[in-house]
């Protein structure tokens, strides 16, 4: 196990039957499973073998707890906030999203609060304004982190989506400008990459979790 | 003359006998000058010609008026106000500048009002939520004029700067952000072209100023 | 309310049924509304809803009313002229038209007046030249911008259309094109955004329209 | 105040008596000050200013500590570790460094581990794998923080250098790699940005620092 | 022939009854053939006029013998090994392994030994380190070849491949990193070339087959 | 020699001595020689050696008659017209010119008619509509071969120039545009390849001279 | 009518009744039509309409005579040469095969003698070295132009395809090649414009024609 | 030691103290040295220090034998040839060479053979059809390799140079052309990596070596 969490699978490119395999011996060594990048097509033979999966179409993942017990049994609150510029970067929200319950979070989601209505997001400060970080999923030009850096004193983990038309670049825009950002505390991970914005916000909340835990 | 205005100069890699030339038979034919990307070796050598000509060092350009009358005497006010995301941009900004004031325009300056201090935009609100057109000069991720977009109700002319390192590509990363912005009021020009942004800006006013006028 | 104009709806990856939630919300509150990049499949569900809405199908925009009343009663004419290089840059200026009938403007076209036929641009020049602002779709080489701005005194919208093959990379060779313009009055919006083109415009008109009305 | 840390001068492009004056009324205001990108000349004027200052001139850094008291008084130790791959990253590593000796950390420095010597890397990882966070400088194809990904569980700082020729692109190349790591907890700032690098290893460190001192 | 090896053939865009010509003619001049990136249909139509073929699905390669004999029958081991940082990365490097075969050789593959799991490459060390050439297939950041390229004395060939999404670029990143290792022992072919990577692995391998057998 | 003319020396990167051993190669085997990119220091060294040179500096060229005779004694006139948008793509025009005398044309050369200032080129339409081919210079956007294409019947040679700034990315942008021209007629050279646009406009008039002579 | 010929439809984005009434203005006005980029679907629908058109389905044209005549009744020979590297760029090689037939002229075509086979090309020496232009149409690296312009005295006009995989870019690394050539006499343009090679030239040669004539 | 060769030195950036600790070093612990990219003025300070070294100033490389003896004393023949285009492309290639020679081997040189000329490597094939391997360096449209690995049986190493200008993009495009390579035998390195493919180039020729030795 790295980083102390299991493997997770990435589902592209993989037969549906390979995935049952390696989600079996996942289970059978006790590890509770993550699979992104899911397909339909694939979710629906996993499902069939373990129905206590949860398959969350948007964020194209799939999670299967360790046990019987339900995957949100005791989920840490409090630490991690999700923000998207717009509805249409919501499924790379959600992977982060999926990522940090299957990691033991609850993270606070809100959408919509890009630059253009300015007052949407100084209305959500509340919410951003007392957590271990933040992620912001932004494309087209991928301002938002920027601005809520500039409001907050965590690190702010910033994931370019491929939103946006010509210029965006399929994301490369919004990727360039996230690592140029003013802000000193946002940090930058692949287009469309909610899942490692996920992982990387949950392993730094996991520093306050663990040292409150010992 | 084109859009009601005189030819103006580009002055890099001209000779400074060459622009002498020019000037002089600009204002022979009762034109006011202006000079851009004026080098100090070049502007020595017209100020020696043109005592009355008006240098900026700092925008590297060079006005001179048709006859003796001041250039500031009847400027046009409160139409156009200048922002800038940092200090470091102000050159491009003092380009866009005396651009308008050689249009005959005196327009408002406001420096340093960068996404990441988001209190000292908003203090600003009142300078320029009753102009024609405002002109944002950023460099990095460029996202400033995103921002202002959202605030205001009139044409924002986002002018790019190649201020920034690594990843900001000479002003590539806040060009192509500002060309994706999620505000629908904003428009774009060259990286560094404070002159076409003032010139724009300027234009745009002209359509209030002369329809006042007549 | 943005820019004293309601919020335009992008349909793109939204679901027929929030489209019309969405409509709804809006005609509620009185407010004409304006979708654009509707799908044809998406567009039957709204005008099955809302039957006074007038759909486009090239430039792929719907607008409805907020009352009874036609669209177009009471158009501001005569203010902004639309232009495209070539027959295939039409989707986009139609774009650029609807945003501005929803402004309430009467916006005039002229197709197919590239550069290489340059009698045809010569033959309209009357139709370009007492205008607010003319908004000019190119693709290929986006030459076209420049040529109509060397004719005219108005602000010059340049919108980069994604037509052509090869060296034109969808779009951005006629974008970097339109921003390294040797005309003074030419700014830039990002590829094929005719919205954006259109609402500027319509921006840049009403300075005079607000400012004759008062 | 930013993230509860001072303002931190970008000293680029700023005249020497700026510089004084920006960091007087920061002392003033009983900051402990930090200028990044200082250039032996600037670091001259400020050191006259202020003999107490720390310039570091590898890292092109100063530091001004706010009272007399040494800047290093009551450092935070072994929380954080910057690695390079080669020697000629040391600058970059050193901005970090500075910049966390600012923040109140002491990082522990490696330097030269880079992938095409295995064995030093990994006689070296006693020293990587208790940390809170870990800064990883690498220039050519970045392989670095991929690897050390690889062998811990807390958060990879990734910071891209220039370092390079040909097909390095001047840290694109490198920056393209990072984004790409096959290690989910690498995340990423711009080529060359030490002082980015080392204020998000800060925060993240602050976590632990801030719960365990609560 | 070209390198003492016959013409390979480039399947894609060919006819199947241009295929079946092809392949005649090479098998009548005493030629064993290899044939390239076909599809299922070609290779269909081919396997019906030449059962002998050997079909990889996965390579996308057909491969007849130029008589009766089995193609593997005198294959020449432990010469070369193919190694993959992730199963995506498979069918590039079976397409090295069938043209290895085709030239007279027996492949060693090592599949799914990335960076970020660095204890199984080191497992796998014996394997790699007394062989005259080693193929490296990844995608993503493409750094396994230079850390390969750290544990052996003969040459590496890195052949980068597509597998990735956003800023992998298509293989264009791993590609880059690849031509910017800094193990001086690794040389680089085209994006999902494992035909290109095999021949050349078979040439060097031959470098010692020749004089051997001399 | 090469295409019936003799070899041309490319002079970037030669010492002086270097250059002054291949021209006088060159002349005892009877060959008028030319010399491109030349610096001052070089064409000083090669002039006190041949003084019958003819060196131009804005060109960076230097000719050598191959005996006592003028070069210009019997040059062909009226076949070939230079063209430049701006001044400052002078240059690059001069180089094609001394390419074109150097293998026994008189070029025509009009400098300034870009196209945003339409009436310049339109007044000058007698002095290229006759000829076979034409030579047309521009940086910025490089729009002026297109409107020159449309308005002749000969090939137009488009060479774009790395005059602009910003997004004109060192001359890109307009050999991208020139590529995309919408113009039937218009092939394209290299950035500021003077030189080469200069011999392929003489190896085109050539087609008309030979067969005239035959 | 540009350059002494019709003008040339661009048929991609046009119905097929846009198509059939373009034609039967252009054949009352008794031009010659020639139509490129059509599709089957298109194709089928002219050829309804004008079954005297020759529609070729490799090179995606239809030339439709104006009178009865048959179109190639007095083509001018022995002028133009088209050469491709390999097999598969011949779609281009034929779209400039169609367009010189259209102009008056009996290209030659010789195909697959790229230059991994140097003796292929060698063997067509003396087809190639006394004609008036040379197309040649390569993918990949595009070294054929550089190779062909070496060994003839006339201009190459160089097309990149866009055939290839991986850093071939879609033939964006062909063209830059092409444009780098150290052959003097080679000119280039768009990927895959057949057309626009065709078009060059059949004007190149027409000089020779022309002055013949007269 | 790295691949059974000593590491070699990259001198840019490193102080010339600090080379000459390092050389020492390697020296005492009986080591032949090789340093790279050494500048005239660190060369002179090793020279001094160690007057047995040999300093080429076009490779800016320097080599000191481990002991008294002469560097060149039992050097292996006839194995490996190093290729350029032009003669601006010395300079990588006597990298390469000086490389090869502290490898033990005694590369065969042939400059200025690029295809522009093509007599001239058709004189040399006699050179390059019996060795181990051939470096090929060329800069603009880095066609030569492609048309020597169509001559050839052994593998080439294709190193491109920043030769050329404009849309050479220093190097890019010859480096993307021979990745392109339609020659099944060719394999690349960086742009000016001479010393990579010197050592690549002796690697393989060591396959052959080693064996005949063993
Ligand atoms: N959506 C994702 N984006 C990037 N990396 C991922 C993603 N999902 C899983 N991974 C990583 O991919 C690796 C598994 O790849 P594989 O061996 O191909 O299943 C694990 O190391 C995960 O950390
Ligand atoms: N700083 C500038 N940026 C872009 N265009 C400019 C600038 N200054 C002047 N121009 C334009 O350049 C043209 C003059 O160029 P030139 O003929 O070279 O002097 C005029 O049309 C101006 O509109
Ligand atoms: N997968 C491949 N990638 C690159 N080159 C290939 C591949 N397969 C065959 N070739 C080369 O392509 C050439 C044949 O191309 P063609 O004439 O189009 O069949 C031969 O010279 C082969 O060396
Ligand atoms: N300015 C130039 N641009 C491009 N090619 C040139 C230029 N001047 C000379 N050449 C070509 O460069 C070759 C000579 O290169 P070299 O062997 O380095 O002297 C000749 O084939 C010329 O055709
Ligand atoms: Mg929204
Ligand atoms: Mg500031
Ligand atoms: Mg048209
Ligand atoms: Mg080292
Ligand atoms: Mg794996
Ligand atoms: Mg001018
Ligand atoms: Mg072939
Ligand atoms: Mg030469």
């Amino acid at each position: 196990s790295r980083c102390g969490y299991p493997e997770v699978i990435y589902c592209e490119g993989k037969t549906s039957t390979a995935l049952v395999e390696i989600f079996t011996l996942l289970l059978e060594s006790k590890q509770r499973c993550l699979g992104t990048r899911i397909s339909e097509e694939q979710a629906e033979t996993v499902l069939k073998q373990f129905p206590q999966a949860i398959y969350n179409q948007v964020a194209r993942t799939i999670r299967i707890p360790e046990k019987d017990a339900a995957f949100d049994e005791e989920l840490t609150k409090g630490k991690i906030t999700v923000l998207t510029a717009g509805t249409s970067d919501r499924p790379v929200a959600e992977e982060a999203m999926e990522t940090l319950i299957w990691m033991g979070y609850e993270p606070d989601l809100i959408v919509d609060v890009g630059v253009a209505g300015p007052h949407r997001l100084i209305e959500q400060l509340p919410r951003i304004q007392n957590v271990s970080a933040i992620i912001v999923a932004a494309g087209m030009e991928g301002a938002l982190p920027s601005v809520v850096g500039g409001w907050v004193s965590c690190p702010v983990i910033a994931v370019p989506t491929s939103v946006g038309y010509g210029a965006s670049l399929g994301g490369l825009t919004a990727l360039l400008g996230m690592l140029n950002s003013c802000a000193a505390n946002v940090t930058v991970v692949n287009i469309n990459a909610g899942f490692k914005a996920g992982f990387i916000a949950g392993l730094i909340a996991d520093q306050q979790r663990s040292s409150s835990e010992s």
